[in-house]
Formats: structure tokens, sequence, C-alpha cells
């Protein structure tokens, strides 16, 4: 039987110190709730008394019944005072958190500089407080902060400090390389060496990836004799991030051969990761190991034709085990085996020897050149092949579009649009207002398509993008605007390029009600018609 | 003294594989530059005759006389074919490269299953190629594709590879870790008994990120006897992307003490990873290892009042080694102290006991609250500051703006804005047309306020970012705009929110310029006035 390593989630902690990251109370519900489902052991919630989301993130996941252990951090009693009086240690006890990871210093030179005490009272900090809270009946996880420094610089004195919290009763030592600095290999041997020492407590190991290291450093550790693995997800936290759990956890499992948490429950990494990433509105880079929507995105010619013998060749997992997926990107630099093989993946089926698939391509290499990008716009990039292959019309006949956006001193800014088009002969011509000026066309537009299409009413826009395509004077250069459009089961993008952004808003969002609508403006179409609705100017 | 390793560069050929990575040749002109004055020692710009811009490359860089060896990336000849007609090995000599990188398998399932040849013809193809560039006097650096798959599933065949381009007169044999799979342990094993084994060749090592390892990856290999590594800068490449010279050098120099590039060029670092980073037109994640703007950022506030009192209480190095800065970030998280040290920072002096600071602190809470964000926006909060701490005027009294955009089927879009605004008493009502609405409005502010304040015409605008806060209803909420300007000599940044992408624009847009003209708000401004310039309506 494989070896068994619990996880330590502390996105809602350690994670929210990164910069950008800010998580409510109910994000951290959420947050946590997923956590469970993914199988994660310890999900350290906050601080408790720090901050009002905190207190009502410890209130109110009482209520949820977790499989994981909702853990409080907090630091050991204040220098020269008494553990039962300290009003930290007290909130941890009232937060109803079932374990506490309680941070202490094990690195001389902060003892003097940043605690101001001597390392005899730092010793009676960490005991006092540990004793206290075992005697309340919680599981403590000791945080050695600095743990690796401490011991390269004062071996006796960092041991001296684990060997104090276990004899206080500390069930997991924390060896934590706080500042990231610490290269592997000393991690291994420095991780042997107290791994030899302790007798009753279980050790755990907390990286940060200053160096590019803290993967590394905690599967290390591991190797080394370390049971838990503290890390966040997708790496979030203070200045260069946590041990990233979401390569920690496959790595361990899949690579390593050890038990961590259940196959069905590995298989839903890239959800939970993208779940966290949208609540925390932090954009996912697209190379993220295992959970990046590039993760097993092949984009050379020749690498696509080998993964398309044997996807073995330039994989080395199956991307479904973490729930990821293999995706052929279209580029410049790829041929056209890429855009067919696309294509392929979408049902489409195209004759490479076929003068209307030259022309596609060229179009859609043209379009690239133009400054459109179709590996962040799958809709578009459909739209583009299934009208080529005649499978399309049009959703309406445009005639013209104008948007005023009107602010006065004082008074709230004012977006109108007004929208001219046709359907099937018959002019249509709308106005609205909206929160903003793409608001404003989506709903004009939504205002004149809603009779003809009523399944719009089930579609909105979860995200817009823009990006300066050329940075040399970025209010007169061309922009890029990139639509995600939600209904109740799928979600889909498209792409919109111009000089100027309300253009290529429209342009994107007509795209999306294209993709939306694909269906019906192939099928259901004439038969609204005849049913007499849509024939009335709105 | 210390031994010296040799670093690859691959940025131009492997980097372009990355999802969302274009360069054209002036592009790659001008980033093999920077990389030869950070000190890399070998630059491979692309493969010789696959396209223009490689062919474009290989031809321009022979004038700038690099200091780094300009390598050329090739395959092994076709199977059951005569080196000496190879068109891509007659390419690679064409090129004008004095070095080559090419790539042959050494995995036998890859010569199985992609190339569809015997083990025997792949060992010819190998010999063969490398003996023919060899004969016409290039450096030979034989890539072996698959390395460490190859040795964990036929260890004899994959030494056997290595054997032959030995043999055939290789100068470096270089392990790749094509599909990224490889743990760190396995690395150090493999690359050890290499080492043993060659005779005559250097070892290099190759890796990539899909485990999220690359980098521990590429510092095994070296601690094994490997003595030159292959990335790119900031990491690109497919998939998950190449190992990251930008943690490799500093590692290997400041942790590892092998001798890499001088220690003026290592404080380039940050600097050429940026200046990649803008060329390539792909964002730099904040806490980036070593050269991200959030590498050396403090949030948590015990950290920032430690790091006040000794940096390397939270800091593994010296941020200015590598050429970056520490930073403290203001956010909720944080307390007032964060915020006093950023005023320190900026050279403006606030009593904390002070009613006026206390308010401050609350204006910016709140701001943070509705949406604003500082950490990115530094000029933004510096007016803040400066304003309560009674240091600016406005740039002018604002009355109204309106913003009309207009488009006819089959005739261009166009863009028009109105401003209504005050000076000194003197009312300006300026209307200007521009490539989009943020530029016609800019084009119209600027137009009021220029014979005002003439230096306006240093400054443009360098970046425009737009970013939907609340995600349930994409143009219905509220977004953030960055604004990133920029004079001859310093950039700035600045931020908008609004239900309404026009009005967060206009008001990170007049940020961006009271920012620029903050000593002439204060000092010029009646000055200008005096000599009867911009009393006239424009």
């Amino acid at each position: 039987m494989s070896k068994a390593v619990t996880i330590f989630d502390t996105t809602l902690r350690d994670g929210t110190q990164g910069e950008g990251i800010s998580l409510s109370a109910d994000d951290k519900l959420k947050i946590a709730k997923k956590l469970d489902q993914l199988g994660v052991h310890y999900i350290e919630g906050g601080i408790p008394g720090s901050n009002s989301k905190d207190i009502e993130f410890f209130k109110r996941v009482q209520e949820f019944g977790l499989s994981a252990t909702v853990t409080a951090f907090g630091s050991t009693r204040r220098k020269d005072s008494i553990a039962e009086h300290d009003p930290n240690l007290n909130r941890i006890l009232e937060s109803g958190a079932k374990a506490t990871s309680l941070v202490g210093k094990s690195w001389d030179f902060h003892v003097h500089t940043a605690l101001q005490t001597t390392l005899e009272e730092n010793l009676a900090m960490i005991y006092d407080s540990i004793a206290y809270l075992k005697r309340q009946g919680m599981e403590v996880l000791f945080d050695a902060e600095h743990f690796f420094d401490g011991y390269k610089n004062n071996p006796e004195y960092a041991l001296a400090v684990m060997r104090k919290a276990e004899e206080a009763g500390a069930d997991w030592l924390v060896m934590c390389d706080t500042n990231g600095g610490t290269m592997p290999h000393e991690v291994y041997d420095i991780v042997s060496n107290l791994a030899s020492r302790v007798t009753t407590a279980r050790l755990g190991i907390h990286t940060h990836n200053d160096c590019e290291l803290a993967v590394a450093n905690a599967l290390n550790a591991v190797r080394a004799g370390a049971e838990q693995v503290q890390g966040t997800m997708n790496g979030y936290g203070e200045r260069c991030g946590n041990a990233n759990l979401c390569s920690i956890i496959p790595n361990l499992q899949l690579k390593l051969g050890y038990n961590v948490i259940e196959n069905d429950q590995l298989s839903q990494l890239t959800n939970t990761a993208r779940y966290v990433s949208e609540i925390a509105n932090v954009h996912m880079p697209v190379g993220q190991p295992f959970v990046g929507t590039a993760a097993f995105a092949h984009k050379g010619g020749i690498h696509v034709s080998a993964i398309m013998r044997d996807s073995r060749t330039y994989e080395h997992i199956a991307p479904e085990t973490v729930g990821n997926r293999q995706r052929v990107l279209v580029s410049e630099l790829a041929g056209q085996s890429n855009i067919l093989s696309k294509a392929q993946e979408m049902g489409i089926k195209f004759d490479p020897e076929n003068e209307e698939t030259r022309q596609v391509i060229s179009k859609i290499k043209d379009l690239e050149h133009q400054g459109y990008q179709f590996e962040g716009a799958d809709a578009s990039l459909e739209l583009l092949l299934r009208q080529a292959n005649g499978e399309m019309k049009e959703l309406f006949v445009f005639e013209s579009f104008k948007m005023l956006v009107e602010k006065s001193a004082g008074k709230p800014v004012v977006s109108e649009a007004f929208i001219k088009l046709k359907i099937d002969g018959n002019s249509l011509y709308t106005a609205a207002e909206g929160n903003g000026p793409v608001n404003a066309l989506d709903n004009a537009l939504r205002k004149a398509l809603i009779s003809y299409y009523p399944a719009l009413k089930n579609i909105h826009l979860s995200d817009y993008k823009v990006r300066v395509l050329d940075d040399k004077d970025a209010t007169a250069s061309k922009v890029r605007v990139l639509i995600e459009s939600k209904d109740a089961s799928n979600s889909w993008s498209t792409v919109g390029v111009s000089g100027n952004v309300i253009e290529a808003s429209w342009e994107a969002l007509v795209d999306s009600l294209r993709y939306a609508l694909q269906g019906q403006i192939k099928l259901e179409h004439t038969e609204v018609i005849s049913a007499g609705q849509g024939l009335v100017n709105h």
C-alpha cells in the first residue's frame, strides 16, 4: 500500500496575502466548499478576530459540515505575557475551529530583530501557547517560521524550537521556508535530519516560490519524511506565492506514488483551480502546469502530427486524469494541419485539397495578421469555419449603430445606443440605455432580436477583456476585445478587433449571439417569422 | 574558483511555441541584442528557412557582432536519405550561424511512432547529420529529444544514441525532458549516470515545466554534472513553458555558487525580463520569481513592520542584486503602517496621529472597497496622498463631456468627443475626433489643455487595460481601467473605476495628466496665464 500524504490548504489565509487577491466572507465559504469536494484534508480559513470577514467565515463554515478540518491561524502568545490571557489565542479557541496552526519563530535572527526578545522567552512563548491550546482539546500544528533559514544559521536553536513544540504536545511540526530561498537539496538534508529526531509529532512542509522551487522543495520534503504539505490553489500568496497545490497533488499522486486524494477527486483538479481563480478574480496563466488551458495545448506542426498518432508522444500524463483536455492551437507558426484538426474537433469536414479550404486557411492567417487571436476565441473560429463550409446564415443585415455617452458635473453618466438593422426585409430601429456603452449596445441589440430569437434571454456575457495590440500609442492603436458568454450549461469566447473599442466590442458581441443561436439561424428562424412575431419595430 | 555554467537561450525558437507568443524579425533582433548584453552564451534564433522571419533574422543578426554564439535549430536528416542532400541541414549551413542545435530522437517509442523508422536508421540519421555539420566546421549541440523518457523506458538505447552523437563529434550532448514529466531525483540519477560515461562531449540540460519542476530539474542536472542550461526568458514555451532562465541564472549564481554571468549583468536581469515581456506582448505575472513586480512586495502588516527594521527578515536576497526593488503594498489587509511607509517612499510626510491622516487612510480603504486597486496604480495613490497633504490644485474645473461613436454599414467608424471645462474662470469647449472613444477624449482634453500646459506634448499613453470587476453580468457591471503613461524617461500608472468604461477611462486619463503635470499645477500655471495664452476656446 502506498504511503499517504495530507494536504493542508491555506488559500484562504496565506493565499490572500498575494498582490491583487482579496476574498469576501462569501468568496471564502464558496472556495472552502469546493476545496472540501476536492478532498484536501485541512482548510485554513483565516485569522480569527483579525477582521469582519474572518469572523463571519469561522461562524458560517460550521454549518457546512465539511469533511476537511477547518483550521484557524494565529501567533504564539506575546512576549512577557500569559497564554491564558492572550487575546489572539483566546480568539482561536472561540472561533469554533478544531485545529490551529500556530506560528512561532525558529530563526534566532528573527527572535532578536522582529520579536525583540530573548531566545529563552521565544521558547517559552511556543511552549506555553501550544500547551494551552492542547489543554483546550485543539489539534495543534506548529508552524516553525523561517525554519530552514534558522537551521542554516543556528541549527541547535532551530532544533531546540522543534523539540520544545513537540514537548508541549504539538501534533504537527511544520517546517516553513518563509522567505522561499532554500534549495531543494538543502530541504532534503534538513528534513531528513529533523525526521530522525522527532518522536511523537509528525512533520509538515510549507514552502514559498521565491526561487521558483516551492513545488520541488515540497516534494523533496515528502521524500525525506514529511507527511503533510501546505500550499495554496494556483500558488497564490505573498511575493512570488506559496507552493502550488495544483501541481503538488498530481506530482505526489501520479508521479511519486503517494496516496493523496481519490482519483475521481483528482479529476476535479482543473475545474477546482479555475473556479478558485474565477472567485479570486485572478487570471490563470494559460501555461499553468496541469490545469492551465495551454497545459496540454500543441502549437508546433511536428508535435501536432505526432500527437494525432499517439498523444503520449508529447503529453506526460493523460490530461483527463486531472480534468484537463488536449487542445490544438491555431497559429501563424502552424500549418494547415492544425486548422484541419481543429475543424475535425468541431465536427466540421474539410477536404484539405479543396479550394474553399485553402481560402478559409488564408483568411484565418490574414485575420491573425490583423490582430485577431483565435487561441482564446474558439467560438469565433468555429463560426468562420462553419461559414466557409456554407452552414451559416447571417443573424441580420446590419445598417448602422450610434453610441452616445454623456457626463455632466455632478450628474450620473448616461449611455445610449441606437441600432438599425433588417431581418428578412423588416427594418428594425431600436434604442436602449445601459450601464455602459457595451451594455447599451447589448441591450439595444437584444431588444431588436429577442422576438426572433427567444433563446437570447438565457444568455449573458460573463467576461469582457480589452487588450491594446500596439503599445506605442495606446489610445490610438488597435484593440482586441474578447467576450465570454454563458448560458445554463456552456460558455464560449468570441473576438473582435478594431482601432475602436466600441466597434471591436460590437463585433465580438454579434459573434457571441451568432454562436449561441447557431441552431436557430438554420432551423427555427422561418418558423418564428411565420408565427407573426418580430414584425414590429421596437 | 567556482565552476562555470553556460547559458543557452532559446526564447527566439522554443519560446515562440508558447500560446499567444509571436515575434517578428525585428522583435527577435531587439531581444537578441538585449540577451547579449545580459551575457547569455548562446542565442538560438530560430529554424533557418522555415519562414521569412527566421531567414531575415539570421541574415541581419550577423551585422550586430554579438558576443553570444548565434545558433540555428534543425532536425537530423530525413530517414533513408543522405545528409549532404538534406535541404534542412543545408539551410543550417547557409544561415551563417556558427553553431547548431540538432534535434534527434532518443526514445525508442518515438522512433517507432513519430519517425516510423528502425532504431538503427535513427542512429545513422544522428551520426550522419552531426558528422556532416562538423566537417563543415560548425559547433554542434545534439539535442536528445525525450532523453529522460527514453532512458526510463530503454536505457540501453538512450545511452547508445548519446554514444553515437559523441562518436560523430558533437560538442555538446543536451538531455531534453521534452514532455516535462520527469522528477528532480530522476534527473539527478540519470544525468549522473550519463556524466560517468561521456569522454569528449560536454553535457547540457533542456527541461520543460509541465510538472512545475523545470527550474529544479535544471539545477539538479547541473549538480549532477551538466555544464550548460537551456531555457527561455520568463519561461516562455509550448504548453507550460520551458525552464525559466530568469530563475535559473540567479539560483545558480547566488545560491549554488556557480559562475554564470557578471554581477553587473545580473543586475540587468529584471530589466531584461520585462523588456522581453514587453516585446513579446505578454504580461508578466506580478509574482514571477526574482523579476516580477511583486517578487519583493510586502502586504502583511507584520511583515511590513519587520522589513522596515531589517529587510533580510522577509527577503531571501537583496532585490537590487537582480535589478528589482522592494515594494510595500497598500491593501485592505494591511494596517495604516503600509500606507504611511508608501507615503514615506514618495517623500510625503504624514503624522500618524493626525486627523487628516486617518481620513486619507479611510478614503483609500473606501475606494478599494469600490473596486479601485492602487497596487497597480501608484500615480493615482500618490495624487490622493498629495491632495490630502494639501499639495495639489486641480488641473481644471470639469463641466461635461459627450462621446459619440457612429458606424454605418460599409463606412468607417467615427468617434468624436466634446469637452467643456474651465481653467481660472475661462470656459473651454473643445471637440476632437479620434481612432476610438478614449483617443477622441484624450485628443479633446489635450486640445483644451495644451496651451496652459505645453509639457503635455511629450506625454503619451503606453498601455490601456480594462478589467471587469464582477463577472456575473459582464457588460452591466463595474469596470476598472488602468492607464500607463510615458514621457521620455518615466512611466506611471493611474486607475479609474465606474460602471461605464468611458467614465472610468476619463478618470484614469485625467489622473495621468494630473500626475504628469504635478509640478506645473503648482508652479507654472499662473505664469502661462499671464502670458496671455489659453484664453481662446479651441
